[in-house]
């Protein structure tokens, strides 16, 4: 049986709930002899409840899929703030914890650090969090927050980072296929 | 000898690295009869290291911290963007998989759903990630993103949402001690 490879990211939230992109990288998933797993790969049955019913049903959904996979590749490309999805952090972290290989990329390149200077300078925290503007900014040379960084590391792998043609920002897989080369490697040691 | 609870949270990111917040969590925890567990209580060695090195030895300390606690209570108050801090979401992912009670509180009361409208509608989005607009965003009723709510709820736990004064989101505990109510009665059952 192929080893199962849970696609991490916001590409859930692109046009069609990201069907394109998903089989592009389940494509390159089979190419390899892996088996992509999308978190739209489940077959709820939502009609007539709640909304936040909905929201525990996709939720329950992706902890069980998780639990069937073998490794996850996070499209950590920073999402409506200086941070990645952040529900692809808690993937990332509940896969670390579950012993199991944790890799990512970004099509950002640009760091952390600096990314959390411009959104001050910008004056964009006005929006949203105020309340931030007095709070240390991490310097470690990192694509973003420790934790996940650290996490691909500690788990041999590399945060890919990708400069890609603006407006490809999500789409762009060239990131994802250099962390399925990398797993590969990792798989056939 | 008494249960950990891991203090996740931006927490870290507030002057002199929240020391002041995480006494003041400690003591709450202490009066409960369980150890606060802060993430600044490691010992680091960390002089004439780079600083991407310093930041892996901040993971792993943390990931050794987490593996020695028995809960987290996550401050989920949005941070530099929509969202939590990713690092706290990481940590709450963490602690899920590893079968240990996730719970979490935000001094903000608005909705996700609504926030991720203002953040379009303020035009914040062109500082950081102006290739999202065409995004679609989640609407379940929820404080964040559904994996961390949904890991609150299949825990047993309600995400605590308290309405604040301005300015202190970061630091109010009220909502802190309506979670350490919570795991008091889930470990007393």
């Amino acid at each position: 049986m192929s080893r199962r490879v849970y696609l991490a990211g916001p590409d859930v939230f692109l046009p069609g709930f990201g069907a394109e992109i998903f089989a592009h990288k389940k494509r390159l998933c089979t190419a390899r002899g892996f088996e992509g797993v999308s978190p739209m790969d489940n077959e709820l049955e939502t009609s007539g409840i709640e909304p936040f019913e909905h929201g525990l049903a996709i939720y329950r959904a992706n902890v069980e899929l998780m639990r069937t996979c073998d490794a996850v590749i996070a499209n950590m490309t920073p999402f409506r703030g200086v941070s990645m999805d952040t529900g692809t952090a808690f993937e990332m972290g509940f896969m670390l914890a579950a012993g199991k290989p944790v890799l990512g990329y970004t099509n950002v390149v640009e760091n952390f650090y600096d990314r959390s200077q411009r959104y001050y300078a910008a004056n964009a925290h006005a929006a949203l969090d105020s309340y931030s503007a007095h709070t240390s900014i991490e310097r470690f040379d990192m694509a973003d927050n420790l934790m996940m960084v650290g996490a691909v590391e500690a788990c041999g792998f590399k945060v890919v980072r990708t400069a890609v043609p603006p407006g490809r920002e999500l789409e762009d897989v060239t990131g994802f296929k250099a962390c399925l080369d990398q797993l590969a490697r990792h798989w056939n040691e």
